[in-house]
């Protein structure tokens, strides 16, 4: 998505050679006109596939997955962030493990808005290591639904998570893919 | 707004006899139609004032705020929910004392994403006792901008936040408000 790269490189900051700060559009701020144009996106891309349902994760993916949702004409569901695993046990719950807080979380969605059968398109604004993903897919598969696509907005390519999702079959479209950091530049994948 | 009244009715829970639950379609699984609905009455009811940012908290707010970002056509900014007091100094912060859960929790927002004499209409979905809306506020006067008003999704009427609000003079828009709960009944309050 040329937009895309083309903000990244106008508002994005490289911090300390690995980070990619995008928190002026993406994570703290959001561009509510580019959160729209990106769900546009993923609805052109995985229009041809049967959608009953997005699924993202709190914080920083309800707004794409919001904008996605809008153009499916489908509901939008967030899982929820824990700090504990005792909750209700109304909920599906997944664990994942955060490598940049070495420190494990639990994502949960409550039994009544994910239902046997439906087909779920994953949406979330980065893709590194891939665990939140996992967790959402262990949640979709508890609640017997089907993970018919993830739509990725920032997908850093040198990391493991795009592998890891493709070597389980899963069809994965990002909007941009980082390939590396040079110095403090930012090297994009060529689509 | 008669549709959001009508979906109260119809997918709306009243629990206990005084929680409303509204997490099909507001805050956990979210009805993108709905929420962009919400954002342009929001944008109708505010349009002759001038907005250059939208203000929320995470993470019910975000829909919400993102939407009427988009009718307004300007940026939209979510404070974060941090547990601790310290954190980084390019923030500002505020304190927020929560009733439902008795304890207090700080928000904040980066130094950089709002600005001296910045106009602000905030947005929430919720709005009970005032006090997340008086951390924003607290946030905004720190930063040297102006709230130019507040919109919320459901306002409970019977609780005292919007008196609070009204009394230092804030143009408060909710799009519904809730008068009480007769039974498991939901009484709105007649615009």
């Amino acid at each position: 998505m040329e937009l895309l790269k083309q903000r990244i490189l106008q508002d994005g900051k490289v911090i300390n050679g690995n980070i990619l700060k995008v928190d002026a559009f993406i994570n703290h701020q959001i561009d509510p006109q580019l959160a729209f144009g990106i769900g546009r996106e993923f609805y052109q891309r995985f229009k041809d596939t049967a959608v009953d349902k997005i699924l993202t994760v709190e914080t920083s993916g309800i707004a794409f997955a919001l904008c996605t949702g809008y153009h499916f004409g489908v509901p939008v569901v967030f899982a929820k962030k824990q700090t504990g695993w005792n909750m209700s046990a109304d909920v599906y719950k997944g664990r994942v493990y955060s490598f940049t807080k070495e420190t494990e979380y639990t994502i949960s969605v409550s039994r009544q808005f994910l239902s046997t059968g439906e087909r779920l398109l994953l949406i979330d604004d980065f893709l590194a290591n891939g665990q939140a993903m996992l967790g959402l897919m262990d949640i979709a598969k508890q609640a017997g639904s089907h993970v018919c696509g993830v739509g990725i907005v920032i997908e850093k390519g040198f990391q493991p998570g795009s592998r890891i999702l493709r070597n389980q079959g899963i069809h994965l479209e990002s909007l941009v893919v980082i390939e590396a950091f040079q110095n403090e530049k930012i090297i994009f994948k060529e689509a």
